[in-house]
């Protein structure tokens, strides 16, 4: 009876590598008083996992190095001393890079197997869902016949974002890495375009695609195509900053940043630049949840995942694929 | 009978020179059917002059070649054929720079000279004291307790910004250059701390002065100021962004924008950023009117003027003190 975990060994420079890591088996944790064990099922890949390794200012403390790396997770109680969660109860919450996890309860949500799979829980119907729809609804605010521009368009918070903006009534442009995903979200999305920044000028393809500028955009990847959107934002345009994920492994601060075309499109354009985190909308999480799960159940929105087996000892690769941008759709490892 | 007019001749690279302008005797103009002619006593210099002398998309059309070169001014009203503005009313309008201007009175105010000289109504009386004012009252909304941090300190907008803050409650920390501006902002303005930038490294003094980090920022400057004061922003701190005046003459792109850690700064501590010129709070004039004119009136706001000598013919040197900093208080031009 062991478990298999996944400690922080050190602080990455760059992108995180397996030498970052310390995986190991270590004996089986035993819930105490008000506590119970989960077996993990689906562990969630996150572009935030980079911050939360690094030192410094953050939203949230980094991981302390020795620390089991933190991640959200889907998965079923086993064992319990704790009233409201019972064996055989489907949860998530953030139980780490391991295949049992020990909680108190602090942050864990009761989840429905029944109405969709545990890695979608730790998906669209979760934490990424979440944030698509608060950036959205919150931050972007969707207009009939106003333009609305997301990065990282196949993944999973920028996939939900362009299908809500489309519910809102709004034309959706999504940029994307390859024809795969391009296809992806025009045809099984339905977003109105994409733009594959693989292969063509995103500033140009914007002035094509939206002569009347960009009147809102998510924000999920910064850096070059950061730009390339900011320097074609509309007068009173709205920019909702999720992530940069594109800077976080940069080692090179001269190629992050907003460069001086997209900080003058502040100005002149009056933008309302708003970063945010989920938490930052914790009062309406029912709010989130309901929309969220009735759009899914109505089929309206669309959610992929993609999942990679190879246990605990898979992870550190797993990870940097959200870097390369080598996944397609949520990132999941299924343990 | 003549005019002495500047026109701009054309477009500036970098800094402007004499070169970029034609100023010369013209025949004076005759207003017609429902205009009138106002002799121009004080012409407003201001940073986005550069802006409107550049070609390219912004909040105004540029200047066109050959055309008057833009300018707020105050001045008495000397022959009139419209029935609200008669002879003797002291105005102020965008007269442009010339010694005399014909206008249908659109856009123009008039002015009570008994309350203030006319350089001070177009200075902190007029509009960048309503720039001030809406920056600092609807963008920042300040709250005793908070930190607020203008750059710009000692200038028309900033020194009004700190003041209006002081009223508010806030403690205020204004970024200026030399010994003598940042005496005055702390002495006769009541600022909390003043930072050299000319002598001081920002970042490292904002760790003194506001260990609890800043709350909000009034941006006049951008470039390396600016990016000193993201890095030390609070979490859901605010950002009105007024002006960029560091990077208008900046040639070189790499040295202007927001760095990697100003960037990041927006999405870690979740910064609310925006963009705005004073007509996006037109609605509300009568109101910063009201609040400015009330405050200066009970000897609440102070308000510096550097008035220039030389006439037509020295705005072209004149003009460029702002971009040096050689200017201390609201720079007017006296004809």
């Amino acid at each position: 009876m062991t478990n298999r975990v996944c400690r922080l060994k050190s602080r990455p420079f760059g992108m995180s590598t397996r030498e970052n890591f310390e995986i190991a088996d270590e004996p089986m944790p035993t819930p105490g008083p008000g506590e119970f064990r989960v077996k993990v099922h689906a562990v969630s890949l996150d572009p935030a996992m980079r911050g939360w390794m690094a030192e410094g200012r953050s939203y949230v403390q980094p991981v302390a190095l020795g620390d089991v790396m933190r991640a959200y997770a889907a998965g079923i109680v086993e064992e319990s001393n704790h009233e409201a969660f019972r064996p055989g109860d489907a949860v998530m919450g953030l139980f780490g890079v391991q295949e049992h996890a020990v909680s108190d309860g602090t942050f864990v949500h009761k989840i429905d197997p029944a109405q969709a799979p545990m890695e979608r829980w730790v998906g669209g119907l979760g934490m990424p869902g979440w944030t698509a729809y608060f950036g959205t609804m919150e931050i972007l605010h969707p207009e009939a016949g106003q333009t609305l521009v997301v990065s990282a368009a196949s993944g999973a918070v920028g996939s939900l974002v362009g299908q809500i903006g489309k519910l809102r009534g709004a034309t959706v442009i999504g940029i994307a890495g390859g024809a795969e995903k391009c296809r992806y979200v025009t045809e099984e999305l339905g977003f109105d375009a994409a733009i594959d920044y693989k292969a063509e000028d995103v500033e140009k393809r914007l002035v094509e695609l939206a002569p009347d500028r960009v009147h809102m955009y998510f924000e999920n990847v910064g850096g070059k195509i950061g730009n390339a959107v900011m320097h074609r934002m509309a007068t009173f345009g709205r920019v909702a900053v999720c992530g940069l994920i594109s800077s976080y492994n940069e080692t090179d601060p001269a190629k992050v940043g907003y460069d001086a075309g997209a900080q003058r499109s502040i100005l002149v354009n009056r933008l309302k630049i708003q970063g945010f985190i989920v938490f930052d909308f914790a009062k309406q999480m029912r709010e989130a949840i309901g929309h969220l799960g009735k759009w899914h159940a109505e089929g309206k929105l669309k959610m992929r995942e993609d999942v990679r087996e190879g246990g605990v000892d898979a992870f550190p690769e797993a990870l940097n694929m959200l870097y390369t941008g080598e996944n397609f759709g949520k990132l999941v490892l299924k343990l």
